[in-house]
């Protein structure tokens, strides 16, 4: 099972929504389970650098079904997937990527960029919390 | 002057409409006049390799600020223009493309893909007369 | 807005002038908003390498509306955004990318590398101080 | 033998006049007898897709040792140079790219995109006519 648009344009509004409520300008990403892109939309004003962000954090989610933020610790220097960013064209792994799950299955995945990597955990999850 | 988030989501949701008005599935992408995007819509079941083809088409058409289908006859073989495909990490050149222009300024444009040209055209036309 | 040829190059003459004053050799790079080229030096005897990395921190400083030393210290490892270099087809993240404001507003961005990071972005500095 | 920033940048400004006397905007790079960037310019209001041409265009005259013109014939389907754009990261084939020489010597190449292919390589030779 996959997302649908309709799905995904819900949780970019409510990312949007979120991302205004804490007074932040985001690039938000919705891909499907194939890590493929479904909706995109960029704030007016956000990084244009963090186009190519909010997409591969949300492609990273998808495509190890987990959030990024989660990885983060295990790419560190010494750790065991240090340098997995140098695969699959680019990786990000710090946080703002965040699997969407329906009944337990990864159907998709969000990924924001645009400000602290907390906010943009924070909106991404705002966004999932829509399924 | 850039095209705002709203326009932009404006214009995709008319080229939605354009799509299923004559029964196809697109790949939509609006982007700014640098050619960086803004907002993008994979219709249900519309061609995963279009969601690239839809977002070179738009930077193509903001890249040369012109419609794609103008660049078609150019580049073909023995025609002057013929291999640009090589350049801009790639170029789509055929019709979908269509720049977004206000008071005779480019300040975007729109790239569809997912059916026959002739539709992709038709349906990112639909999109761009929004502005 | 976005910045003018006539600006980059006076930008660029004073970026040259500077890294001669301080007897150094350097590739000189101005973006505009959108991080696409407007205007390229490399002084006779500068590293050839330096001219992708003049251009990825000019770029890098405008994708994020931002000096590259801001960066620095958050790319390191256990930072919160390690490893972003591996977006946008790569950052430069150490000093010598200068954003480019006028009235407050980004209008582009400069970038230098050619000596030491602290005179890159003094050569940096020196250019974006024109406007 | 090597060209230098001073001359290329006298190359830059001839074909500035030279785009500017025959109503057009272009892109214009100066690269070495390495192909390595040496100077480049973007006319106010010329394509932003133009940028990535005129580079691929000087590089093609450098690496080749010709205007890229020579390579047009032989690119074309059933030609032997057929695809050749498929090398070295893109090549551009068609007129623009003009082989900088001193004493019969390549120093260098100059690279102009954003009109015709003639209006380019006319302002390409008005460049390199500076030699």
């Amino acid at each position: 099972m996959n997302i649908t648009l309709s799905e995904a344009e819900q949780i970019v509004a409510a990312a949007k929504q979120k991302a205004a409520d804490i007074n932040t300008k985001m690039d938000i990403c919705v891909v499907d389970s194939g890590a493929n892109l479904v909706a995109f939309a960029r704030m007016d004003g956000a990084w244009i650098g963090s186009v190519d962000i909010a997409i591969k954090k949300a492609r990273t989610a998808a495509w190890f079904m987990m959030d990024t933020k989660s990885l983060s610790p295990l790419v560190q220097p010494g750790e065991s997937l240090f340098q997995i960013e140098a695969s699959n064209g680019g990786l990000i792994t710090f946080p703002g990527g965040v699997a969407l799950k329906r009944d337990g299955e990864v159907i998709g995945a969000i990924g924001v960029s645009g400000s602290t990597v907390e906010d943009d955990h924070t909106v991404a999850t705002a966004g999932a919390s829509v399924l």
